[in-house]
Formats: C-alpha cells, structure tokens, sequence
C-alpha cells in the first residue's frame, strides 16, 4: 500500500535492535484517515471471505480493528486482553505471548462468550515480526473452535520471517507494507516488492 | 444517548463492588457502529469548540476514540500509554494513576512531541468514575500546556462524584449515559435525567 509505505519512509525511523518506531501515525499518535484506507485495503484483499468478527490485541490493534471495521459491514471487534482484570470474569481462553516491543511474556486473554464456534475471524494488528501476537490469537480461535480467514497487518517485518511462516503454513497474510530491510546506522528503509 | 442507555440495559450486567460490566459491547467487544454514534453525539455537543486532538488512555478509550474522530475532522488521536515500552523513548510527560479495575498503580505516558503547548484537546474514555485516569490525562495537557476543550465519555457512574466534580471546576463534560444508582442484587440501573 503505496500510502503507508511513504508514510513510514517518511515519518518512521529505525533504532538500534531492530525497532521500527512509526509511533507518529500507527500507534501512540494515531491517523484515523489511514486507518481508512487500510481497511479499504483489507476489505478489498478479503472480499472473497465471510468475516463475522475481528479479533485483535490490546493495545496498538485495537484503533486500526475499530476503524478497519466499518468496511467489513460494522462486524463486532474483539480485542484480546494482556492482564487479567475484574472487568474479566467467567470463563475465558487464555495463552502466552511474548512481547518483543515490551520485552516480557503477558497472558492474552479473551472472553469465551465473544469468541465462538460459528465465527469467522479477520485477526488486525499493527505489526507482525516473529509473529508471537498472531500465534496467540491463532491459538485463542483454535481453542473457540473459530476460523481463521486472514491476517491483516499493517507493517510486517519480513526480515524476521513470522510471515513467511504464517503464509507457509496457509494463512491468508495481507500485510499493507512489508519492510525487507532496514538499517539503523543510515536509517534506511526497503520493501518488498 | 438514549441508544447507549438502552444497550446498558439490555447487555450490561451489575457486579458486586460498584462494577458495571459493559464488555458485551464496549470493552472487550466492540460495537463500532456504536462507536460511531456516540462520535456523532460528542461532535454535536462540542460543536462550538475547536479540536486539534483526541487524547485517550490505552486500552478501552482507543477504539471509541479512533471510531468518533471521524466527527472531527480526522483530527489525530493520541493515547497514553500505561507502561514503558521500547517503542517510547525521548522526552515524555508522565504521571501516574490509580486503576479501578486493575487495582493497581500505573505510569500514564505521553511523548512530548505528541501533545503540544498550541492544542486543543478532546478527552475521550469509556468509563467515568472517580475521575482519577482522566486527572491523569488532565496533568498530562497541563504538562503540555496544551487546552481541554472537553471532555467525552461513554459511561459515567455519576454516582461515584467524579464526573460532577469536574463540572464543578469548569471542565465540559458530555457523558452519554450517567448510571445515577445501580444494584447488584437485583440487576437495576438508573440512568440520570
């Protein structure tokens, strides 16, 4: 996606340790007009799909699944929680993730009574690396007995290869920027073509 | 609002503690065709007002915020954020808040290049209670020297006194549903008139 790209090699920088921060526009400041156009991108990549709910993880997905929403006819979107909170009671799947970006493990947790047997799921996130998130709410649906019918991403790092692997093993993985290299000594960015 | 009242009737359940859970429709599952009417609703209420930025808190507040932006002008949506992460770095302004349903501390933290002296600022959570995580992200703007134009929330429990003591002190605040009393007990809920 043409916009995002420019977007990152413009306003994204990259740090030591394989950071790409796109903090100005993704996720701490957040441009709700890009979100659009994303979903648009994505509704466009799944139009072939029945998608009856979007599931995504607290915090950085929820904003872009919200806006992304409104092109996949309003569905609910189910945000997977990181701690357990009273708000959180009653039965729930749970699994482990670590994050890469917060550099600990979290539990993910979602609600059993919003992730059901009938539900065909888009997964959203703002990035996918190794993919530890996605394997998480892979795992959450596999638990709920819920399809899987894609993967929408904003920027994959596809030089640490989780989606690679995702689409190895079938998934539908529509990443809007896929960054191949970059380098943080002359802040360097190429992506896919 | 009357469609939020009736959905707090129809979905939300009372727990013991004074916790209302809304989680079927606003924080843990989305309705963003909600979402978007309350955008609607807080655009009319802050009319006359100019907003140069949304500001919430992660995780709940990000959804609606993003969802209601739209009714500004797309204008960018900010969300604090309740740990370190390395994806934060530089000058931040931070602050700390009590959490109710976490019933735990937090680090609330803004990057300094995100909130600015020239802003005008619309708050945005999903919950009002005793008001402690929007004094957060009041000090935050005051740390900024950045105006509260306003202040929008889904849910306000007016009968834990902090939405009004706010009012009180000349905030504008617009919530869309004020719970007056609620029982655990019996299931009743009573919305302000």
């Amino acid at each position: 996606m043409q916009e995002l790209e420019e977007r990152i090699q413009r306003e994204g920088t990259v740090k030591p340790g394989n950071v790409l921060k796109v903090d100005a526009f993704l996720n701490h400041q957040c441009d709700v007009t890009l979100f659009d156009h994303m979903g648009a991108a994505w509704a466009e990549h799944f139009a072939g799909r029945t998608i009856t709910k979007i599931l995504t993880i607290e915090a950085s997905g929820i904003g872009i699944a919200c806006v992304a929403a409104r092109h996949f006819g309003g569905v609910p979107v189910v945000f997977a929680k990181k701690a357990q909170s009273i708000n959180l009671d009653g039965d729930q799947y749970t699994t482990t993730v670590y994050s890469f970006t917060k550099q600990k493990e979290f539990p993910v947790i979602v609600a059993k009574k919003y992730l059901n047997a009938g539900d065909h799921v888009l997964l959203i996130d703002d990035f996918l690396a190794n993919g530890k998130a996605l394997r998480g709410l892979i795992d959450l649906c596999e638990s709920a007995g819920a399809v899987v019918e894609g993967i929408g991403i904003a920027v994959e790092k596809g030089f640490q290869g989780g989606g690679d692997k995702l689409r190895g093993e079938g998934y539908d993985v529509d990443s809007l920027a896929i960054v191949e290299s970059m380098d943080a000594e002359t802040g360097d960015i190429e992506f896919r073509r």
